[in-house]
């Protein structure tokens, strides 16, 4: 075991504070990594705030982790001490059902173990990467192609896989136009990885106040969800639009604007249910379906394909010298208040 | 033109009475026919009784048509005189957009003509299968192979091509296990037609009144959606759910019966908006569609694939004469009283 310095929440709501965390000595497969970066997710801010329930407090958060291999296990064969690395959002899977055999590790039918706020199979409690050190099994580490900048990558091993996975899936591509609702943390990245794939790729904000960042990540059109002449306009155009919102959307409204066999997925969560008329979807033979995250090899092959068409995230990094940062900067991520995404430098917790 | 006896229903919920209509004269690829058995489908008593608007009175319903070539245009290259042939739920489409282009013109973007309550192109109304004679373009008239019951034969020209066509884009086959929500005229049918393109079929009802009629059909289980036990037992076990009701139904207990990459398909169609957990989707990355009929070619296709198989509707006939008969006919198919579906006698129109 060793001691590291770590951000904690002690019970729900409660500020953040520093302290210390122990993490387990190497196993055999494990690697231990020295943090450089983590990123803030809104999920972060839902999990200690107890807003989705099954909280375990103290909580360290954190799953978008950037580091250095400072120690391996003996059986490790991927990692060698001093290579750059990244973990996201799962530590552990079964490895043995059908979405594991099928490299889906995120849906594990055992259920995958979460990077924090969640048990280890043994019953260990896990905690994330808002820390100086972790300890992780090396199928749940990631390599991190030389020359990236590191501080842009964290928020990829979350935000960037829970877009990219899902573009994948639906095959966004080439003759493709795909519309990105909500332009965030992950509507961002959503908007970059589009692109790149090779989408004519629309955003559809709330008001226009992103336009000119979405020109610049490669949309080719902007267009606002206030004015219902949006609708009208784009009846029937989209293959493909992600939801990448947390708030209630007009499901009817967006199914219009999807051709025929096309797809509206969510990787937004939002808390409330979501109503649609049935002949939305038996319209165009239309489909509303949801993602989550991506498995490991999908994970590598997005930091690769982010490496190589260099998209990083946009980000405001965040000093943790006074835990009280942290707390402010969560505020605006509720408050979307910030362009894109925030990154912690680990090297002050 | 020529006129034909027909049953008419004069305007909103007015009883049905007998009359006769004018059939346009034959067109260069048209073929006119004379019908000898029209299906009753729920759509019909929708549209009689104004419950969809858009409706166009005096109506004759009716799309579920088998009959027999009495002429034909002097373009007409598929059909001969004294051949058996059937008309579906459209009689025209625009034929130019990628949807028709895709033989898939039951999504034309123009909009395709409905047989029975819509305009054609040139604007005159369109007249179903209530009727003794019916002339159609030959693109939507369908062949009927030899030694089929042709009763039984009529309904599959919309309940059986309604579930036929998303059992087989959703790959219900070998190795896959299919639920079929609800088993009246359309649920019975996609029982048939699952269990003979090679699924394991189970058969969700509100009561276990059916169990008996779809372990004939080759089901393998039958459940009741009364029971939660039933929700808890069948979890993520099913590729593919079809509901085949038109009530409000349990979205997220539906979807939690559902593995990864699965999905939930309506071609009933509820009149009020459904509401569904956007974790019921995230999680097994399932998704929530419809299906509406199927084109020209899946048509046939689907007609060759029941004559191989022997499959029919399982049908009650219905006499005419007294056209009070079909009024009380369509009570029925309210009150979901009829085992499996009514076809009527066009000898007796």
């Amino acid at each position: 075991m060793t001691t590291t310095n770590a951000l904690l929440i002690n019970q729900a709501n409660a500020p953040i504070t520093k302290g210390t965390i122990e993490r387990r000595a190497v196993r055999a497969k494990d690697v231990r990594i020295a943090i450089s970066y983590s990123g803030i997710c809104h999920s972060d801010v839902h999990q200690a705030r107890s807003e989705w329930g099954n909280d375990i407090f103290p909580m360290v958060p954190g799953h978008e982790i950037i580091g250095e291999v400072i120690e391996v296990g003996d059986q490790v064969t991927k990692f060698k001490i001093g290579q750059t690395v990244g973990v996201g959002v799962f530590v552990d899977s079964c490895r043995e059902c059908d979405a594991c055999k099928s490299n889906l590790e995120s849906y594990c039918e055992k259920g995958p173990v979460g990077s924090y706020n969640g048990y280890a199979y043994n019953g260990d409690v896990e905690y994330g990467g808002y820390s100086k050190e972790i300890v992780t099994d090396e199928h749940f580490v990631l390599h991190i192609a030389d020359g990236v900048n590191l501080a842009e990558c964290a928020p990829l091993l979350c935000a960037g896989i829970t877009v990219y996975s899902p573009l994948k899936h639906w095959k966004a591509g080439p003759g493709k136009k795909v519309a990105i609702l909500g332009m965030g943390g992950l509507g961002h990245l959503a908007v970059k990885f589009a692109v790149a794939l090779g989408a004519e790729v629309t955003v559809l904000g709330h008001s226009l106040s992103k336009k000119e960042d979405a020109l610049s990540f490669g949309a080719v059109d902007y267009r606002s969800t206030s004015d219902q002449q949006t609708f009208v306009d784009l009846k029937n155009k989209f293959d493909f639009i992600l939801n990448t919102t947390s708030a209630d959307i007009p499901v009817d409204s967006l199914l219009g604007m999807i051709k025929l066999d096309g797809a509206l997925v969510f990787v937004g969560l939002p808390v409330d249910s979501q109503s649609f008329n049935v002949f939305s979807v038996t319209g165009n033979r239309r489909s509303i379906s949801g993602s989550q995250v991506g498995g490991q090899i999908e994970v590598q092959e997005m930091l690769d394909f982010a490496a190589k068409h260099k998209i990083g995230a946009s980000v405001e990094m965040l000093d943790a010298t006074d835990p009280a940062t942290i707390d402010a900067a969560w505020n605006r991520v509720v408050a979307a208040d910030v362009r894109y995404r925030f990154v912690i430098d680990a090297s002050t917790i």
